[in-house]
């Protein structure tokens, strides 16, 4: 080969190299994402670097990373041996020098993401290989090792069931704060959250959990506000974030009250803000105190599935990818909402005034005579992921009683539909069409509302 | 295409197609493994169920399973749903057919593959992205429904951490209960847990945990006698048996209990027992209650690739697949073993009689000058897994002192090392290789033992 | 899993089945390009029809399509068998079914393809796994069966070395039309054209090839009257149209000429076209008889991998896929020629004018004091696919003498660049961007024009 | 990272380096295969030295291997721009150092293989990515470029059409020496053969062209006879060698046949010898005259996929590797012939005596009464490869007159098959009973042989 033409593939080799050096050292995002064939052979350089795949490896341990499936193998791109050691889930692991390099600019890569999505406070991340629910669990547990007779959670209510399990998982009891209604909005009722305090012992008090991301018509959480009372009243607070990354509101939410009042830890999930397969999610505080109960409390190994999912897809956005997937989503939200508003007026109903939440919205189903058969009529048009919630009595949900669970406890029938990252102008298109052609459906008959139960298609 | 030929072809893809069939019917392995092109074909159909991978798929909910970069898409096969939904992690998802077709599959191959390795209480299981340590804690955490007041656990002493840490976890307090020297071998002291038992108010006590597989010179944990002991006193027994399935014996040993004792759960790695990437464990019992709480208190949803990597796995080994491993582990073990004491014994060092542990063996190195090298020395030669213990004084491990940490409470120094599946006769041979040159590296120094720390490479 | 949600992912799953049906009965492109998972799944569908992949198969023949490696037997999809039978190279295959559908929707879809592009001649394609100037010889070869005596090939000249020795290497000897040069343009020389014919025993000349795509400042062969010519004369005409079918103008032309003239065959690049790797071509033509032969010519078996490559691509592109990147080419040459003729006059030179040329342009050189330097320094800045041309004395290629070889005819200087299918606005800025960088670091030394040699980069 | 983990992690990747410098410096294969894991790392580091996967590239020529679809750019690990250029096919591309560093890394390798299998003749090799047919005639019209007037191909033979149309093909008119029986084989008739090359004028002779692999009862021809009588007319002789490199037999006669008499090249299938898909094939000499004909013959690109199949597989093998299937395929023969013989002769048939053909294997079929029906029925019974063949009668193929095609004119029915390459004793102990089963179904009728045409399955 020509010595020329060698020494532009030498260079361009070289620029290769220098972005890898420049990875390991300024410990963020490259600039721009890394195409396939390059990430591919970072990995393979990694793999290499673990002893299952040392070239003259011999192992006579109990554990040794051998893989007996090849389509396995490939899609682990020959790492074997999970994260963590028995100590420390984030521990280096001696065998697996590659995976645990992996686990290491992962997170350093995630807190330059957060940081970018506008969470200045995100000082300390880590990538843990469990989605939000158990996150939050584990979290609460950590906070446990600090209050250690603790046993009580003020949460505010999210008609979400996994939030509210992750405080029964630890053993922990809730005390519910009912949300107020504020025009269309679902809110926090600070002055009830305030009242719960001080109707505690707080030295009985585990933490107050509040919600930025959730479905409209409920809105963020008044986090700023609660994090001053949980200041004053030095309690902890942990923030579901869950995901909330893809807001530039919540990310300011966070920002100002960690700087202003107090936030132990917040957390989001990993497939909701990265598309990635479920399965990780990010807790992030301002300082290391509660993560680092975290790393070093998990009982032995994980699953690295969930951390290279984001490794990958870190390095694959790159910061300017990730800062127009930000960008883009904002942008195509302003459409959505003003669709969503044109379809709903067109049948007497109209969008729900909830300027707080800006990745979902919702529109009411006053006249519809059958509104639970629209969540349904859509998924079989191959529409998913709109709620269609039409609030009725109580009902008990893991031994707690809920008024019109599922609404957050909004009072009439409604639609919502969210417009998170990745979704395309022609998903939104799709869905105005085959949303319309559902409401002409079920407009035509007379409208006869049955108080029937709650319906939700996800 | 003559139409005899396509006849072939097309009854091909009948006899495939009733493999399909025969095992959404039969629940178990099939009887010869598949093909790396027939699993592919099965994963893309299934694939193909799940709703972001509809035609026409209009997707307006948070999570929509969107995988950002391609590398990440193809590794998953397409699945981004994850297990699970807010109400248990076996639940059905309605936006997965086929993930939720997968794991259900997953659950009723591996209790096929558990009864295949002998354990006939294998009843009821569960396969859990998370690895062993973790889903004992889980296993902790579910007993402390039942038991809401116990807060002590009885623990029969193995140098690991992580079963340890899963008891502190979840915020229990353990029990030690030391092990006895018999012959060389590390043995329960049954009377000592006895006396354990008969000190505690037994309504305090969640449970007894004993382990099965674990490095020589410690055997297997007497579970027959402690099984019997817990059904008399009514307390829950608990077995890790990270890495027993390998083993008949263990087998053998958690049938009996089961039958003439009490067994509660027992626990088994899937990385170490299958030969898939770290992340996964099957916890399984003779009857379903513990499994059902541990199913339905898991807040949220979970990754999926462990129970991928065990689907894909067990569809490939089919039931001749997995019988013949287990079938070559034991026969390669005795070669192992003679192979150990022939090199012990050319050093002047013994082989440790440890006829209960059919895993892993264990040499003595009382001649040695510095035995602590000689692990490093094997891993800078590539030797994986072997342990290298010198017993010395106290130490103080999660708040609990033990005395000589790491040897299970043995005296005097050894190098143990283990078999297991999926080892090769080269490997044997390559590690017997190295260690008789690090030895005569060794040995040819005046000895001079220090009473130096333990050393563990992995 | 509850019978609604299974009934939509079996109405998903049978819609999807209901593509593959119309792809088998309408044998053209699907409307919209299929998703990986679809293509994936379809892809293990077929191989399982190989009887490689037969579930129970036992294979006794010296060729049983057993893939040693697991990389590459993933990277085939299973496939083992290549195309073709001893008789033929469009056979089928009765150990092949699979591979043989693929083979023929290939070919139906990529006339499909040709017909969209605009070339309503193309009613007989066969796609082959040999580059355009393997393909051109195999359909001189297969012309010299209808015309055995024949020896002579009428080229209009074209300064790239594989169409002349597809000419030599079938064992054929080139009369050389040299082109004319008509303001800016290279364009051929009909009248010179006809006059080789006239000067020839018609009996002798196996045909006249001429070229539609190749680098500014030469235009497109008038195949137009070429046709024309070659059907007064009964002279086989064959049409190089290797990058050809990205250009409406080519495909108009091939066209009008197939309706006014004679056409016998025309030969396409798939990688130039269609984006795959290198390695096959589309040969086409109004009528089957020379395809006929081509096919039934070929001794043995080939690869199928350019095929699979083309089968893959055209599924996942659909029709509006295609017809989309065909109209962003079209616009993205606008653009390209507008910003290189804005660079071109910064700096004292211009812009060819070459309208009959819609793939590349050329700017001159007229006042670079070391033009042939131009090419490695772009080259070296990372920019590839640039030609710089600089016109002198004679050259032999071949046993042949060109003036001013590379030029194909052209007396001047000059850089040409081309805006091909799949390049990207990015591609266009950067090249500029680095021209310009270049140009001005050479335009700063004195013009000091040296008659030194072409200087081809590719 | 611990300091002494990372350095026997750095220790393992410099010893991977060494590899690659091995056989950078040696070209020859390693001593043990590759890992896939280290393959891949390798085609990653390669791939990044193609100009089209440059980190920083822009590219505005007509061929950028640009690649459409992600499951085609991935199953060629990023590579696209084929092998070869204008000039020659085993020419370096500039604008891809990686890709050319393969073909030429390969062609190394292959030498090495076959001489491996003990051709020491091959001091030459050129790995092609056409399959053996074409390869043959590619080699036949590169002599016409040495003997441009000879037109005749003197050719013992071989009832396979791929060979026939290869000299058919390059316009070349076959004189065809047929074969002699002798005991139960089909042996060279050399005097035949001699007679042959005195009736013609040997300036009109390309060459002769003779065959080792095939089919038994057909012997491996006599071509250290044939080769004598070559060097002495100074006729070329090219060995048609496609399957024979399994076979010791073969190969020793290569070498003799090279070494005392005229050998001008042998070709090889890639597939049949070294279990990778259709599609390439070596052509090898102890000059490189010939071969040096072709790669400069060659108009314009080519594929590259059979190269990089050859590439991969052979760094996967290694040369321990390639020796034990060698080796594991002469034993496993063995008991191919004599199972094959135990089952021929209890059903009163016999084992035909072809101990010159030591890959295939055939009995008689006299008791038949429907012998043709025997190989549709074990192919229904997924047995591929066999060949029952019933000699009858003239036929005409490709215009040339056959006596009892099909039997390289033998002249009673027998079935055949082979043990190649890559075969398993369950390939074989399956055939054997498929085989007793489909004959006791036969032979339980009254004899009847009817005198119907030959039956080949493949």
């Amino acid at each position: 080969i020509g010595p020329a033409y060698l020494k532009t593939a030498e260079e361009s080799n070289h620029s290769r190299s220098s972005e890898v050096t420049k990875l390991l050292s300024q410990r963020r995002l490259p600039d721009h994402g890394w195409s396939d064939v390059h990430i591919q052979l970072f990995l393979s350089e990694l793999a290499a670097m673990d002893s299952n795949n040392f070239l003259h490896n011999a192992g006579v341990g109990e554990r040794e990373a051998r893989i007996y499936n090849d389509l396995v193998r490939k899609r682990h791109f020959g790492f074997g041996h999970g994260i963590g050691r028995a100590g420390d889930i984030a521990a280096v692991q001696p065998k697996a020098a590659g995976s645990s390099l992996i686990l290491q600019l992962t997170n350093y890569m995630v807190r330059d993401a957060l940081q970018i999505a506008g969470i200045k406070a995100a000082k300390h991340c880590l990538c843990l290989p469990m989605a939000t629910g158990m996150a939050m669990a584990t979290v609460l547990q950590a906070l446990k090792k600090q209050r250690p007779s603790a046993r009580k959670v003020i949460w505010t209510r999210v008609d979400q069931k996994s939030c509210l399990k992750s405080i029964l998982t630890v053993g922990c009891e809730p005390i519910i704060v009912n949300n107020k209604i504020q025009d269309d909005e679902v809110i926090t009722d600070v002055e009830g959250l305030e009242q719960a305090l001080l109707d505690s012992d707080l030295n009985d008090v585990l933490c107050v959990v509040t919600t930025t991301s959730c479905f409209a018509p409920r809105a963020p959480d008044a986090i700023v506000k609660v994090a001053r009372l949980c200041r004053q009243k030095c309690v902890p607070h942990i923030v579901n974030n869950a995901y909330g990354l893809q807001s530039r509101r919540c990310a300011n939410l966070l920002s100002e009250a960690s700087a202003t009042g107090r936030v132990d830890v917040f957390v989001q999930s990993t497939d909701k803000n990265f598309m990635v397969p479920v399965g990780g999610s990010i807790i992030a505080s301002s300082s290391p105190e509660v993560l680092d109960i975290v790393r070093s409390d998990y009982p032995g190994r994980a699953s690295m599935a969930p951390i290279l999912d984001m490794f990958i897809t870190l390095l694959s956005m790159g910061r300017t990818g990730y800062q127009n997937l930000l960008k883009e989503r904002e942008e195509l939200f302003s459409y959505f909402r003003d669709r969503l508003r044109q379809v709903a007026e067109s049948f007497g109903e109209r969008l729900l005034n909830t300027k707080g939440n800006l990745i979902s919205a919702a529109i009411t189903l006053d006249k519809a005579s059958n509104p639970t058969e629209l969540g349904s009529m859509l998924f079989a048009r191959c529409v998913s992921g709109t709620r269609v919630v039409v609030p009725h009595g109580e009902k008990n949900v893991c031994g707690h009683t809920f008024l019109g669970y599922g609404s957050h406890g909004f009072p009439t029938p409604y639609l919502s539909a969210a417009c998170a990252i990745g979704a395309t102008k022609k998903d939104i298109i799709v869905f105005i069409d085959r949303l319309e052609h559902v409401l002409s459906h079920e407009y035509a008959k007379p409208v006869n509302r049955s108080p029937s139960s709650e319906f939700e298609l996800v």
